[in-house]
């Protein structure tokens, strides 16, 4: 089945609480303001902004189900499992939404880690995590900033910031979120 | 041909500059003191110091040809250059200076990246790196704290302070001393 806008909008929103659907209308905002300023298709955005967080609020014992049962990506349990619903809910728009276009998918499904040779639309996604208006962390306003200038130099201050802070609390760092920013240092490098 | 300790000082020596060569008398007392402290072989934890920086002031282009040459880790050739000496120093130590122990050479060539399942030897010598008596950074004083109570912690913070300064310098964070922090990091967390 295929969803229209609303119908998406209508039924992803009871997934969760107000307070998460409310963050989830900012990723919304902010995937089409980037989305306009950097080339992507503001729609595509905007269908993998509202579908991001569908899985936030499942119980872990469901998610741990799913990425089992589908033989998803297992390595993910060995890491936090605040990394689970972002997999999860990449197979979720896929199966229960309908959604087919890969590069929806994948902004879902590395919209929290990010990944290596991310596309301009997992870009987008993830750094529209970090800033939507809701946001309130340190630094959040250097990022906020930064993304005006480059998709780029946005993201890695924003995986920086992830990287600091599980320094700073001793929480294991997901390797693949070090390669993302290892990827995007070396890109902007090059443009030097 | 085997050298004696003697011998070997004498070799090692003079592959690099005198400042350099304090550094690794300090590696060396720091890996006796540290060998004593956590039981292991003081002897050998002083032959893994001596030897650890023996390729540090070689030029980088023989550092890369040896790599090359006898298919070393060629993955390191894709990353920061301050790696190469460690895989050549192992290489070098068994090659020019008889060393056969693989726990020794490990240690030699696991001192600066550090990997999962570092052996009691590796985390001597890779701690003894950080908080030998000449070093001066910032936060140096709170590894050199920590290393008195646990070689784990203190390694955490040795490797945490690598990351935050590639972080703030905006460079590339090697994966395996990520991989190694997170590891250690897991065993601290078991230990509770």
């Amino acid at each position: 089945m295929v969803y229209s806008r609303e119908a998406l909008i209508e039924a992803v929103s009871t997934q969760m609480p107000a307070k998460r659907w409310k963050h989830t209308l900012g990723v919304m905002e902010s995937s089409i303001q980037l989305a306009e300023q950097y080339g992507a298709d503001p729609e595509r955005a905007e269908t993998a902004a509202i579908l991001h967080d569908v899985a936030k609020y499942w119980p872990v014992e469901r998610m741990k189900e799913i990425i089992e049962q589908n033989h998803l990506n297992l390595n993910l349990l060995k890491h936090d499992k605040q990394l689970w619903h972002s997999e999860v809910g990449a197979f979720v728009a896929e199966q229960d939404y309908g959604i087919t276009d890969p590069d929806i998918l994948n902004a879902i499904r590395f919209h929290t880690s990010g990944r290596e040779d991310m596309s301009l639309l997992e870009k987008i996604v993830c750094l529209a995590d970090y800033i939507e208006p809701g946001r309130d962390f340190p630094g959040v306003d250097k990022i906020r900033k930064l993304a005006k200038e480059s998709l780029e130099e946005g993201l890695v201050a924003g995986f920086d910031s992830t990287i600091s802070l599980l320094l700073e609390k001793r929480r294991v760092i997901f390797p693949l979120t070090v390669l993302a920013r290892n990827d995007l240092v070396r890109i902007l490098e090059d443009k030097i």
